[in-house]
């Protein structure tokens, strides 16, 4: 019998390997322009789980590849969910002053500093991803690039958001609809950081299409599962106010379904991630544990 | 005798396959979110002058290359421009309601919907530069790549436009401060439209060092001659309010040199970028053509 998958160790060690990359990478706030850079690295090292960052090494090892390989690919994620989360919590979109329980970007720095800080983490993500992936050949990195480039834009990420703003106040939001905006706001993301690790790790179509099964369920999970805590949860553990979907009156699974359902849609999806998994055998350990974490935290 | 060089044609010509082919590659409006798309667009799409891209076309053909091979780049480069635009014309920014003779995309659209659509913009730029320019080999699309992104970041565009902000107000702007400034916030996006399209026409190194010199001096004298223009200019031609450089009391060549002294360094650099393409000979003819119309312009 082996023993359960330590799942803190990975991810404190994991962790740690993503937040020296993401130093690394980042321009020092010493350098000029100074305040730009200072207020990138705040939002950057805010404490966030960096589960993109996570999935994309997590599956790179789950189809024989390792974690230091695809590391600047994972720091570019993290670079781009946060460019987002700057730009989200502007005041003329959810207008947010807390976020990671510290002020967010433009609350400390200013609207005209925190935009900018935003675009420039943004345009870091491609330029990190193009100058630094440099273990991998270039057909693959234009792949990879490509594939999170889609799933930050119109289709995905960006695209997600404006519906999301669209639905506020809506009381005929439907199951599709909300599903359709959840997959593009941040399923998109979540799948495309599985993918990036897979692809560079040279995953076979098979496990391509494993991982795509994966992907979609366990982005699935966690959006519901953050509706979930917007409602229940505890704004100290979260580091943000609860209660922020509701104020905005935004499309949400508590509010279409009804909490214990949401619960139940979160745990039947978490399912799914961990079946779909099946073909990957142990390497994909740290992937089911991801699943199962996703539906049991609390922040 | 040959003729002499018909930059309208030229510019005619080339300005529209770069119209088209933006068309080609920005989401219709009619799909969803159209909201986004059409915002998208209608930045994307206001009357402007293509200088970016044209620069590309002509860098390629410059060196042997064609201007049809190069599009979507030189479609990524004014992606890219009209997102900057977009973000910087907000409340936050330089609260600016005209642009190129119409309302601009916060006016137009709402705050939230102009921030969104220029993340777009920005996000769509690489996803065409990876997904499109597929003529060329992948270890040249992630040099090109690389080098925009670059060029659009904190060492670049963006950086200098922080620095621009600083600088408002302040009397101390001595000549290399302003010349860094406008370096990087528009220099540097000029100057890698001119090297990736010498890149994808597979320059050679020198050719690459002839079209660097072009570029940093041809870049100086487009900056100095919209700073001029900003003074001297017709707010009905230039299609935006003349006069906003000085209402924000920006670092400025006609602030810090004054007029006389600004309009003898925009013909010195042009002189300069002319002298740089000797070299180069009569494929060069539309980048000389460029270089003399940038000093001539009133618009």
């Amino acid at each position: 019998m082996t023993a359960p998958f330590d799942l803190n160790g990975y991810v404190a060690e994991r962790t740690r390997l993503v937040n020296d990359a993401l130093d690394r990478l980042t321009p020092p706030a010493s350098t000029p322009p100074p305040r730009l850079h200072e207020a990138m690295r705040y939002s950057l090292f805010l404490p966030g789980k960096r589960i993109r960052p996570l999935l994309c090494l997590a599956a790179s090892e789950a189809v024989g590849g390792t974690a230091a390989h695809v590391l600047p690919t994972a720091c570019a994620l993290e670079m781009i969910h946060s460019f987002s989360l700057i730009h989200d919590d502007l005041p003329a979109i959810d207008d947010d002053d807390v976020r990671r329980g510290a002020p967010t970007a433009h609350k400390k720095f200013g609207e005209a500093l925190a935009i900018l800080a935003g675009d420039a983490l943004h345009t870091l993500a491609f330029a990190t991803l193009l100058r630094h992936q440099t273990a991998s050949s270039s057909d693959i990195i234009v792949r990879v690039a490509g594939l999170i480039a889609d799933a930050s834009g119109t289709l995905g990420m960006v695209g997600g958001q404006v519906d999301d703003i669209a639905a506020e106040g809506r009381d005929d939001v439907d199951a599709a609809t909300l599903r359709g905006i959840h997959a593009r706001k941040t399923g998109a993301l979540l799948l495309a950081s599985i993918l990036s690790g897979a692809y560079l790790a040279g995953a076979t179509p098979d496990e391509e299409r494993t991982l795509t099964g994966y992907g979609g369920q366990v982005g699935l999970a966690f959006q519901i599962v953050d509706d979930i805590l917007d409602v229940t949860g505890d704004a100290a553990t979260l580091g943000k106010p609860t209660g922020s979907d509701s104020k905005h009156d935004k499309a949400t699974y508590p509010k279409v379904f009804g909490l214990d359902a949401s619960r139940r849609l979160a745990h039947d999806a978490a399912d799914g991630a961990l079946a779909a998994l099946t073909p990957l055998g142990p390497p994909a350990e740290p992937l089911r544990a991801f699943a199962r974490f996703i539906v049991e935290r609390n922040t």
